[in-house]
């Protein structure tokens, strides 16, 4: 499978369907994802089930060649479930019950409504095991989507219960891990334990972290239900789930483990009103990069922005050519199927504005034009990289508990933990230097260079392979509020960074967080002196065997260190005691690959990503211009142009607004630099 | 009637009525409406009435020549009533009953309220059908205000049930009018379906606005049942009730349908704390014309400012000037009696500080002095144009399903459908040219030119209207998504502009939302180029027919039609597929006015405005100044100063700030150009 | 006792608290505060006491001399009497009862929770009453924290009742009072009515002051419960509770009546996340100064600031100096003792980031090093100025009732009660002129100058008090909004400023809120002219015998009076009708204080303090360099350096970033002019 659509048959007369199979085949749709909204269709009151209309859509679809995935319709449990049990409706933390009307508007711990599941899905499985067009199955929708603080209910406070008692044992330990002592908060029982409902303040930080982690455990749980039922039912099918970037309700490392494979929603132009827009080029790479590493692997895009987005307000309109960049730097990042969203628009609901390849008219437009151009250049290239990887030499760890530490206490009203790790990322994407994106399970040891931003919960295991990492020879790079904490939000009583004093060579006795002051740095290592101002925190820092790299420029601690560089045994630690702005993040970033022998940054003009895919017969180079105005490269003579022959005069590549071209090269080839002209 | 004040005589000492009504007959008073908020005064315990107070009121008020209006309590159950049955307190959109202590707490389909208020209704009437100084009736105060989204109570959600089975028939037929195929919505029963309570999402947009209107549809019932009293009991006796301008809770075209005349409270300066200040003259005057418009009848203005206003906090003081100024202003806009708000200024209360005539102290001061003034200079005329109206040869259709299926769906942040319809109302003022705004029940055929903002939801009817309106040579003006959705507000599967596209003489097959990406018009209709930037929304037009009078001048669509104008049978057909700016909006206007041959523009100085009521005998020219600077005017010959000749020297009128004059002027006399000096 | 630590045993193991005495004691700390919220470790379940491990840690440190102050532990009810009866936790203002899981989660008018009280602090009273090294003690914790709107349950909205019926006697007299006439509220029963939850608009404004006042009482009454029991038990140990400066949620002149000193406890890096940040100096000295004056005597500071503060967000860490600076600035403002929040820093729960002297590594660092200095170097003086004052002859009223009403109508969105009379503190405070924070039952026949802002609600008592201080000499200031409303929050109808017309020889007929419209003032009381905008509200002044010092410069009452000066017998009384810039304010406090004979001003650099202490035998300059840079000043030359000497040169005094000096000087002696240099 390579190319696909979202489809909802359901959303259109019948009449509809066979026109729709012959559009999606002439554009080289090969698959579609179906049924995930469609409990009330298919099960329209309890026990009497009706899959003849969906058997009808995957026959049409079958007919032309068209796999289908389905999708459990959990997310949606019809009104006659919530009418006889309208305790499923979840409790958000404010301790009010949502009601019907929406989607998401469950519990995921019920019993009543897990019940429902087992048998709904049960039946579903086994009237769609032996159709020859199902291929798989997508759990669910989006986990974690709408239920950003749900649930609060009996249910889940029960099982909140069992978790801790599983984690804790006894409630003695629990007291103690989570100093229970503060504030008279001492448990006799865990029957006792709140959910973190509002109080007259504020909570206690590791009732908030396990609570977090709680509510993730809870819905891997709730997702397993399902996939035991569908292993069960249908052994040859894969199963997959849309995930969705650095959305955080959910462990995405932990989820990815049941699944076949992850699939990802893109949707470049969407979240632009969250606090920090997640909508540039760094941004949406990043992304991508993670969900390759929750299970470093190949991964579906199961939903490819396809048109304006939206519900109550909308976006701007695609840009011509953006759809098409958006499907290739999804692919050089490590996608080898994608699903846009939608096939058509829907007409009513909530989604009447979250348009489809194909407009409310039913005539095709533009952006079917756009598609089915980008699916007709790609397709015969896809198999060349399937299931191969970028093979990056740079490694970020990026760790959900401490994403859910930092939102419990940002110390600084604007640190933003994402924002952070975003701020390295975006100096190697620069660069066009690879990255991964790894958890604190991975095995760090094929990295040059590994960056732990803001470390600030630990444990001894990952102190441990940190030590060893950099003792074998790795570049690491540790950040401020490094070893604060221990992974139950204690403070740890060391001086900072605490179990990694030794290792990067320095004590930290003072912090400031940047409020009423503020902070600069000044950049020694070389002659050229840049100065640029910091933000959110700054670390005092006591050299003891580390070497300074750039020192602050201010106030009482002006000249002391503010990064550090470490020899420890075979390898280098640099310390980061504060956030750095873009210029003073380069020049370290290129002192750090300088240092680490990670091949050669590739220069490429500003607003044009140069990405490497590894496929398995040599090297596939994706560039992309995210500019709205045409640009222009040098490309290397060795390089051959699969697509974008028409943008290149000789060696010069004149990208076009939002352009690509796509190059093979041999394998191993070192990367060159690439000129701007 | 000419000229009333709102009286609380509960409100103070017996005492001072005596004084009260002499001051009142001083000033040129002749009317007063009281009564009510008095429920608890009049009926201090169950059946047990006390209307010794407000006969004594009425009497000493009746000596003075002074009429009464009496309003019915029933915004203000007494305690009494809450106390027995609390469920009669209503229930918010988040779920919470809200509490007694303010007023309008009351659930608008609770029976047992509704009981009370058969009950004490009839009995009110029948105390005063035969009083010989009562001479009609307001019912209840303000109809939703303070009910923004007031109540989701079980009593108002069978309503909604019994109202939607009423509408719909069958469920079945709701089901497909609304899509509740969408996320698994569909329903089996009326009584399922929720009141939009909060959801882990967003609720069906269908069942939003239907939502509303049966929100809307209630309170007219709930008017009906005091009305259907008050007419039995007291035939002779007229029924009206007070508007608030475009507050949208309720259709003023379906409220007005029952009363005699409609009423108005027109507060200048107070409504500056909402998102966009209604306190411009020509927001002012826009609610005035849609008063006037909501049963294209002459109507009282029942609130008018008379000082500052305020609960918490208060607006600045009214200039010297000001009120008379206003005064003028709703006189000319159509008002026949203006009563203002209120006689004295309440010791105690909620409003405090919402100033009367008459300040704390009961020493009549500055602002009495000017209303007096005002209505000894104005009295004498106002005969002369009672009941006429301003005879506009400009329809603006304004639309409350518009208006809530734009406020579910803004597409933009900042799109408004009140001020996308001003900025069109704002050119006609600019210019002085008269406007009336009209339904969509509306005779369109006395229009000249017709202007149909939004035309987001259409019905068949309305869509003949406008081709029959166009083709019997109307020039009709529709703008950006026009033709998107059907009454229920679901999308119609056609090419925009849908219906209208044989009309228009264009189609839209894309469109793009303004929030990343800017956009701007360049006028080339004439020879002078001006260009502007536009907001909000860019629809992206294909001319099949029509002709250009102004191309986009950005991005990827620039120098493709903005503007567009088609000639359909015997007239012109106007498109403005985005929001104008103020000078974009003067051409178009300009442009438009002068294919129409709407009577001539009046020209006048910036912030002075021109309004024209046409009386029996002869034109009645208000001239108002709403500078706080001196501007100058010249005069036309032929007009006879009826008000202001202390500013007249020759033909030139020096109007002080806030300064007015009144003029007639020879019937069917062509307006001529006034000029600045 | 002069310097001690917050200290909290049961937060860290046993093992330390030998080590932890030992360093107080080098550091120079004779005294703890303990147990305020270790309720759970002292009563682990119901009846079953455990006070071994505090009697512990008294005896460690009594060892070493260091005395105990005991809190009572009642803000943290544990689990086990949550538990069992859930009714004691509170409901907000919102209706929502809140939950377990922070502090402060306790009704304080539930009988039952008060019965745990009443046994708990009895049997503790009784195991410390004998105790040789405990003397005295602490009542909860910061009464009004966390409870800022707590708590509106049924049991609160009773004693509302009782409190109403005890104000009014009768329900009648209750509806005059409140004027419920308004909207229909009259109530025939005081069990009628309602606690201030949400109403669909606002609630009766003379409820909300009652219902502010009620809470404030229920305040006084809980502490009450206690120090009953804690004099009966224990009448040698003294009393004190916590207060924190202008948090205003229980009267504070009110609730130290009951206790034998108040403490405070000033964090002022803390509060800058307030929408008026209270940090700046003047608000530090401000808040010392009616700490001072809710008593009119000497106090402890409970908690001063030992490091940086927060929870989920901190401040930045204390500029070196800085800790030591604040000491001397609350001691010079009339603390006796200072004890410091905290000796540790908790490894656990929400205060894991409010840091104590020792950090988290229990390794001293130079917060402990300069803590130390400070009370080494001061110590020795503690005795000579202990219980003095600084003795004011300017003093400044504050009133909660005023605060209250303010809060309920601020006129303007941005006229806060406090920073208004902040706007005059300051004048005082830069020119180094001590001042009183007075209460409206003050004696104010010792000030020369008394200035009252914001007189909004009046009483006789307190008018006849203000005419006899004017009229024996006294110079009076008052500003705009005076005389506005009686006590009961009900509008007096009388010209403004109502009972002060005479005293100030203007009337006030009209007023302007300074919304649409800005304004200015022009100072004409001297040759020179200064003009300065104001903000707020303009008072519209006639003159009646007072002259004009400045008049208003803009708008329809341009050059009327905007701040007058009246000879009213021996004195002389001032009227401001407006809230003044900087400027405009400098030019009316020197003007006032010319007149006044208030010892001489003292010039200071900017941001220099000089503030006198009045000792036994001569007075104490302490000057207190607020600035992040060097100043320098000249000292007369019969000051003594007691501390600073090493920034002395002769008489010149280069006191660093931070730094400060404290000299004596023989009493009486005429405060010279300080120049800068």
């Amino acid at each position: 499978m390579k190319f696909g659509v979202d489809y909802y048959p359901e959303h259109c007369a019948e009449e509809h369907w066979k026109w729709d199979s012959e559009k999606m085949k002439e554009a080289g749709i090969d698959v579609v994802r179906m049924a995930e909204f469609a409990w009330a269709k298919m099960e329209p009151s309890e026990g009497r089930y009706d899959f003849e209309w969906l058997d009808e859509a995957i026959e049409i679809l079958g007919q032309k060649g068209i796999k289908t995935v389905l999708g459990t319709p959990t997310p949606t449990p019809p009104i006659w479930i919530i009418e006889q049990n309208p305790e499923i409706l979840p409790i958000n933390l404010q301790g009010q019950r949502m009601g019907f009307g929406g989607r998401h508007h469950n519990c995921q711990s019920n019993e009543i409504y897990r019940n429902h599941i087992r048998r709904f899905v049960r039946v579903m499985a086994k009237h769609y095991k032996d159709n020859p067009h199902v291929i798989g199955w997508q759990t669910d929708n989006e986990f974690g989507n709408s239920h950003q603080q749900l649930c609060a209910c009996d249910s889940c406070r029960t099982r909140f219960h069992q978790w801790l008692e599983q984690k804790y044992g006894t409630i003695d330990t629990l007291n103690d891990a989570w100093g229970t002592v503060f504030w008279s908060q001492t448990y006799s029982r865990f029957d006792q334990i709140p959910a973190p409902l509002p109080t007259p303040n504020s909570h206690n930080p590791s009732l908030l972290l396990d609570w977090k982690r709680f509510c993730s455990d809870l819905i891997v749980d709730f997702q397993k239900l399902q996939i035991d039922i569908l292993r069960e039912e249908c052994p040859e099918h894969f199963i997959t789930h849309n995930f969705m970037g650095f959305f955080d309700k959910t462990d995405y490392f932990k989820l990815a483990k049941d699944l076949d494979f992850i699939s990802h929603d893109q949707y470049p132009m969407h979240f632009r009103d969250l606090r920090i827009p997640r909508t540039t080029p760094s941004h949406l790479s990043m992304a991508l990069d993670l969900m390759r590493g929750t299970k470093q692997q190949a991964f579906w895009i199961m939903e490819q922005l396809a048109g304006p987005t939206g519900w109550e307000v909308i976006s701007s309109t695609p840009r011509p050519g953006q759809i098409r960049l958006w499907t290739y730097q999804s692919i050089a990042h490590g996608a080898d199927t994608i699903v846009y969203f939608r096939w058509d628009t829907c007409l009513v609901g909530t989604e009447q504005y979250w348009h489809g390849i194909i407009p409310h008219s039913r005539i095709p437009g533009r952006r079917y034009a756009e598609i089915k151009q980008t699916i007709q250049e790609l397709a015969p290239h896809m198999e060349k990289f399937r299931n191969s990887l970028p093979e990056a030499e740079v490694g970020i760890l990026f760790s959900y508990d401490q994403e859910w530490a930092l939102q419990i206490q940002p110390h600084h009203p604007d640190l933003n933990y994402i924002e952070h790790l975003r701020s390295y990322y975006k100096a190697f994407f620069d660069a066009n230097v690879p990255v991964d994106i790894v958890s604190d399970e991975e095995d760090y040891s094929r990295y040059k260079v590994l960056v732990v931003p803001l470390l600030f919960l630990t444990h001894p295991e990952l102190s441990k392979k940190l030590y060893d990492y950099v003792s074998s020879g790795g570049h690491l790079v540790l950040s401020m509020r490094t070893g604060v904490k221990d992974w139950n939000n204690a403070v740890i009583p060391k001086t900072l960074p605490g179990e990694f004093s030794e290792l990067l060579g320095i004590t930290i006795e003072d912090y400031d967080c940047l409020r009423q002051f503020g902070q600069g740095l000044r950049w020694i290592a070389e002659t050229a002196t840049t100065e640029e101002d910091v933000r959110i925190w700054s670390d005092i820092i006591t050299l003891n065997g580390a070497e300074t790299l750039a020192e602050y420029n201010q106030d009482f601690y002006a000249n002391t260190p503010g990064i550090t560089r470490n020899t420890y045994k075979q390898g280098l630690a640099y310390y980061v005691g504060t956030e750095l702005g873009p210029d003073m993040m380069r020049l370290f970033i290129e002192e750090l690959l300088r240092g680490s022998g990670v091949s050669g940054m590739v220069a490429s003009p500003e607003g044009v990503e140069i990405t490497r895919r590894r496929g398995q017969d040599g090297d596939y180079m994706f560039v992309i211009n995210h500019n709205s105005t045409e640009v222009g490269l040098a490309i290397p003579e060795e390089w051959n142009a699969l697509v974008g022959t028409e943008y290149l005069q000789g060696t010069i590549l004149k990208l076009p607004s939002y352009g690509v071209a796509l190059f093979s090269c041999p394998l191993d080839t070192e990367s060159p630099l690439i000129k701007p002209i």
